[in-house]
């Protein structure tokens, strides 16, 4: 018999089916048993007359069983398969599981955060919580459909670097054979290259920031989207485009995942008809006149900027999304554009949504002599950065782009506490999996097994 | 005036346009001066009577004209728009060129390896070597329409890892704050994970190996395509999970790049109605049968036995893939699930194509007791694998997967000599953008220029 996948079973009333899943919950009520089965597409809940020696939460099973209509006082509106139920014939079980260490039925898990991350192969599969994922696959496929819809074509960039090229402390370096290489901070250099080659790339990448403390909004790995485009007119088109790709974005998840977006008592974040763009210093004179707080010298928002700026623009326009522009050039990357006008500043932008920076652009320098120059003034060394030197020694039009944390945005539509709910697996300077407090016995055993080890892994060439 | 792409000329032929690209090549005829101007989507000629001071090879440039059919006998069939051409009214230079390295406009660029990663930025524009990258996206996007299409949902793995957790030398490590990670070699274990979380997954992630050797089919970092699906009834579905993928890629790339495939001579590979499937064994008495070289004693196949294997089952069943079965036990990761009947092989394939492996895959143990043993057997600490075991703790189905790597693939399809040709910015012990050997001058800058350096990188969050 084929598989009926959960979601389908109330298309089925009256037929015999065979469902697999998890046993998410028991009720015991003495000569019945009712258990509600889990599969990735739902939850329905079975009435077992049969006697039965060993089930228990979790356990993967097989169930026959017939689909039959609940009577109306057993209707339960708050599941989707709510005036449904399955008859149960035969169970099967395929795995067990032992005891769980909290309750997996609740409509919210309430762990504290190391309890979640140390049971993440468990709570993942919380219902909740494979929600944010859901709604993240959804930016995810909106975001690549969208850069496919305005002519991108996809690449990858690598993620081992040579040097340290967009310089700081932040850099994991590799033990890479006899030398030294380091995890890459962005795909920023690569994806400049390619818009010699495909005028407008895009990419899903990983990026590593070796931050130096444990805050609610960063990991040391996340998920970056960046996309950078040539021949622009104006570096306003570079705001534009993340506008669009912005908007894509919000229509399909409210579209689409309205229901998770309820779980999470959130909202898509509300827009005016055009997301505004202010100047940094602009925005800090109101946040002086709104707050009497005097930033206005500093090169950058602070977090209480960020939200007082975010709190301004919403109650005054509407939008709770605004671009601020023109950094000052001494706190922006070297290849940043100068604004001709005032080169002290730059055409760089951030997003901000919600209090928090969403995403970051703005429009390079392609010059490859203005380049060089700038590449030597900000300390570093034109040889290290050979290979990108020869996309703009070799013809590199007007371009610009932008960069997205996946998981950032995530986190700002569905309104979570902390980034880590919404990585699978998070990494920061304290947890990779466990916590690396664990490590050092760890390190002596993993020496002691590397003699030993005979086996490879399984390798895919 | 809005930008016409070159693919568009020929629909608009007497209109007047704006054209955007990149000078590919410059005849000068005196009085006329013929250029190919080239965009991301094709390449046109354009005829310049006016005179002109300074035009040069990569040029990128603006220009504004009028398109004309081409008299008769001028005709390039050989291009796509060889039967018009531009007349150029005005040309706008936006980034010049210094004198290009070596000639651009062949049709072959016919360069040594060295050049041409030592040029990727320049050689990657190449028409030829961006149809490279053209067919790989398709292969991608295929991957990832049949997952979906099957049910599966896209997941991300983390790269960094705690512990050398697969085993073997081949393994980088990483300076990760006062502790030592790793960069995964393969997302395996997580998309084992996520099998309790989403039953089918699929992930397109980095993989990376510390290979000590250079050879023309291994990279340290490279694209791996990875499914893993559980409730399977036998471990066949796997096999039949990945041959479906195979034929779906194999239609797509035939069906919209067969022009790209012209251009490299080559075709896409030959099926039977099935791909055959034959045991380890079987096929070492075949190749003892065939050529008298005797490997029946051995664990695997080596790389004269993929040849030979691959050529004796086209001739005899007419397909250039098979899947080989039933590697011991011994030779595979400690997860590989035994053969019940003969537990010292196991429910584990290799699929080889054209003399090569492309995808590996099999069913794994998903009894938590028997994983545990196993994991002690094989040298390795539990406590190593705590997240991971915890994912079989609480009921895991039987469950199996594969993983194909991407460049592979479409160094296989496109005949290509060398792997490194079907990676944007390939890397292995000997490179990294530039050759490391030149490394140890740039590591003593790089510390100088950490002292100095003030300017963070352009962060998305």
């Amino acid at each position: 018999m084929e598989r009926t996948y959960i979601k389908d079973v109330v298309t089925k009333i009256g037929e015999k089916v065979l469902l697999k899943g998890w046993i998410n919950t028991i009720r015991d009520h003495g000569k019945i048993t009712f258990l509600d089965l889990r599969d990735n597409t739902g939850i329905v809940q079975c009435v077992l007359l049969i006697p039965d020696g060993d089930l228990g939460l979790e356990y993967a099973i097989e169930i026959q069983g017939s689909i039959k209509k609940r009577p109306e006082r057993m209707i339960n509106k708050e599941m989707e398969t709510g005036f449904v139920e399955i008859e149960v014939k035969k169970i099967t079980t395929l795995a067990k599981s032992y005891e769980l260490p909290f309750d997996m039925s609740k409509e919210n898990l309430d762990l504290k955060l190391p309890t979640l991350l140390d049971y993440r192969s468990l709570t993942l599969r919380h219902p909740k919580i494979k929600a944010v994922f859901k709604v993240q696959n959804q930016i995810l496929d909106s975001y690549r459909e969208y850069m496919k819809s305005q002519g991108f074509s996809e690449f990858f960039a690598p993620t081992i670097v040579p040097v340290a090229t967009e310089g700081g402390a932040e850099i994991f370096p590799i033990e890479y054979f006899k030398y030294k290489t380091f995890l890459a901070q962005s795909p920023q250099l690569y994806k400049q290259i390619m818009v010699g080659v495909f005028e407008k790339a895009f990419t899903v990448s990983r990026a590593y920031r070796a931050e130096p403390s444990v805050t609610t909004r960063h990991m040391t790995e996340y998920i970056s989207l960046d996309a950078e485009f040539g021949f622009i007119n104006s570096w306003q088109e570079i705001m534009s485009m993340t506008e669009g790709l912005i908007r894509k974005i919000f229509a399909d998840v409210e579209k689409n995942f309205s229901g998770e977006l309820k779980m999470f008592n959130s909202s898509i974040p509300k827009l005016s008809k055009k997301i505004p763009r202010i100047k940094l210093k602009e925005a800090q004179e109101i946040i002086f006149k709104e707050t009497g707080r005097d930033n206005r010298k500093e090169p950058d928002l602070d977090p209480q900027d960020e939200k007082d700026i975010c709190k301004h623009i919403f109650k005054k326009q509407g939008s709770e999304l605004v671009f601020i522009t023109h950094y000052p050039t001494k706190k922006r990357p070297f290849y940043t554009y100068p604004d001709p006008q005032n080169p002290e500043y730059t055409y760089s932008f951030d997003l901000l949504g919600r209090g928090l920076e969403w995403v970051t652009g703005g429009q390079r320098i392609n010059n490859y002599e203005q380049l060089l120059l700038n590449i030597k003034k900000w300390g570093n060394n034109p040889d290290d950065f050979d290979i990108y030197l020869k996309a703009f020694k070799y013809g590199m039009p007007p371009e610009g782009g932008f960069a997205l944390g996946l998981e950032r945005m995530t986190m700002q539509i569905l309104g979570l506490a902390n980034i880590r709910e919404a990585s699978y697996f998070p990494r920061d300077m304290e947890r990779v999996d466990f916590r690396l407090s664990k490590f050092d016995t760890v390190r002596k055993n993993d020496q002691k097994k590397n003699k030993k080890q005979k086996n490879p892994p399984e390798k895919s060439n």
